[in-house]
């Protein structure tokens, strides 16, 4: 507490993201980072920004990226908003669409984002328990006051829903926003942005730190009918009006443009993922069916805060909530085959040293 | 208007950035960039991160470019925050330190970015009228209810204001936040950020766009009391965890490091800005003293509004503001030598049509 300090300052309960270490030594499976690096295009078109341009002000409208995303995903420009990473879209989105006074509603097991954001803009929020095997019911989201925000693939338990559920949240949420936070829709089936034509209250939101392996670059985007991107456009206008830097936008655009690069990397990420959750499953631990690029796992003879500490002494950073309901589970992110079977090896030697 | 936008879309008014043309043959003195490129260190250090890094997450707290700029401008650390362009700090600024019914004071011409601000937070304010001459009655900013901001330089006066004036408005504001906007510092005297130890409730913010010539990565930042860098992370961290990318961390911290590069560039564009003065002058244009790294300047015989579209259709575009009080002034930015020589031919030839 400090004299100076705003009352919208004394209400927040900052987010702590996952450990950031330097050191290169560590296996990272904590952050949900690509394990390969973006396509080799990304790299020239940002070696070509440096000649010359940096000491010129980006466009604050960034009409180029919008157009590339937009022609990838199927919509029109004026269907994009482009942010900051996807956590200033969804910061931007809850300015813009959600209401002092008018509880929104999200998951009770959900990215621990959401509730950091509602406290900070003064927003009142409901959690919806998820069901037991962490599966979200569809029908405690309907006629929400406020709206709905939840993310797909749900993040930290991997599970997707079904578009069909998504849009009866649609239909049963008319007068207010709807958001889905695709960040790890890439590694899932279908996205929802096919809905988007059909939905004026739907926005999706997606990222390019994931899929595209551009964590480093600073690049999010929501798709949703004009009248929603036009808010977001009057918000961001009201708070900075240069918020893509010059590189991000050239190396983001680059990373859209290689379909090939992307496809390859996408299939050899789930092909990982399938052996490793088998692999997983086969010495003991209970994991839920990921579409996402991390699992969600637990084992019944061992305490995950243990198996954390336990791998972090041996490197290897993985991801543990301390939250009733997941404090048995391990959050792992899918890295190379390496990382992956170096990871499993020391999971065995763990689990060994328990049953004797 | 929208069934889905918040109150706070409703209220906004967003901020309109000076024009960003793409035309690479016209002649650029709108937005107060510098006309020469960033130090080469610059390129050398975004060159090294584009290998193998950009798929992970940058720093959230930035702390390698946060030591760099405490080095150079003679703070700790701890009193350094970083942002998303100057513009991302003033935002988070406002929110930490101001206050919903408290209304807060800045000059009656000024950045126009401050009312854009205060109408999204919902914080009012009272505009300090300017003297005749532009300059700024440190007295009216006294025992302000709800804070002080004001830029020195003044923008777009480019009028400077003496450090025992702003060191009054500091003690006749004991209990409230004063912002000291210095984007253009580095093109004046003495920066207020040797009173930052002085009085805690000073936050000095500064900007990579002017001097150090990186308009395009995006870097600003505020130096203050550990108390008020406290704020600003406590919003920073309930809004967006990784505002800074990795190319723009690098890019920023290699151009603090090249300090004769920077002395050099300053001194050459001061030097600039001498020559263009006493031309226009000499043209009989009326030219405020300035510190920065524009001018601002108005012609007995001839609307500004003529001049500036005038030189726009043969490819020079200067900056004007349809304000009352300042709408017969044009804001011009330095460039190089050549550019301004072309700049002085153009308006040596619009002056004579108009004398016969």
């Amino acid at each position: 507490m400090n004299k100076f300090w705003s009352e919208m300052v004394n209400r927040t309960e900052p987010y702590l993201p996952g450990e950031q270490l330097n050191d290169p030594a560590i296996i990272k499976l904590n952050t949900n980072e690509n394990p390969y690096p973006p396509s080799p295009l990304v790299k020239e078109a940002i070696a070509e920004q440096l000649e010359g341009q940096l000491r010129l002000y980006p466009s604050p409208t960034a009409d180029s990226l919008r157009e590339t995303i937009a022609e990838t995903v199927g919509v029109s420009k004026d269907e994009v908003f482009i942010g900051n990473g996807s956590d200033e879209v969804l910061a931007f989105s809850f300015m813009a669409f959600f209401h002092p006074g008018k509880p929104i509603h999200f998951p009770s097991i959900t990215y621990s984002f959401y509730p950091v954001y509602a406290k900070l803009f003064n927003i009142p929020y409901e959690l919806v328990r998820v069901n037991e095997d962490f599966t979200l019911p569809a029908e405690l989201f309907f006629g929400s006051e406020g709206g709905v925000i939840l993310p797909n693939p749900n993040a930290p338990t991997s599970l997707y829903m079904e578009l069909s559920s998504i849009e009866s949240i649609l239909i049963n949420n008319p007068d207010t926003v709807v958001i889905i936070d695709e960040a790890y829709i890439d590694f899932a089936t279908v996205s929802a942005v096919e809905l988007v034509k059909s939905y004026e209250n739907l926005l999706v939101v997606q990222t390019t730190s994931k899929s595209r392996s551009l964590a480093g670059l600073r690049v999010g985007y929501a798709i949703g009918h004009p009248g929603l991107i036009k808010a977001l456009v009057r918000i961001k206008d009201s708070f900075n009006s240069y918020t893509i830097d010059r590189l991000a936008l050239a190396g983001a655009t680059a990373a859209f443009k290689d379909r090939a690069y992307f496809d390859k990397t996408i299939m050899k990420i789930k092909e990982t993922r399938s052996r490793f959750i088998e692999t997983l499953q086969e010495m003991g631990f209970h994991v839920l069916p990921s579409q996402a690029n991390f699992v969600f796992a637990t084992h019944a003879d061992r305490a995950a805060s243990d198996l954390y500490l336990q791998l972090k002494e041996e490197g290897i950073l993985v991801r543990h909530f301390n939250q009733p309901g997941i404090e048995n589970y391990l959050r792992i992110s899918i890295g190379t085959d390496e990382q992956m079977d170096c990871l499993l090896r020391k999971l065995e030697q763990l689990l060994m040293v328990s049953t004797t």
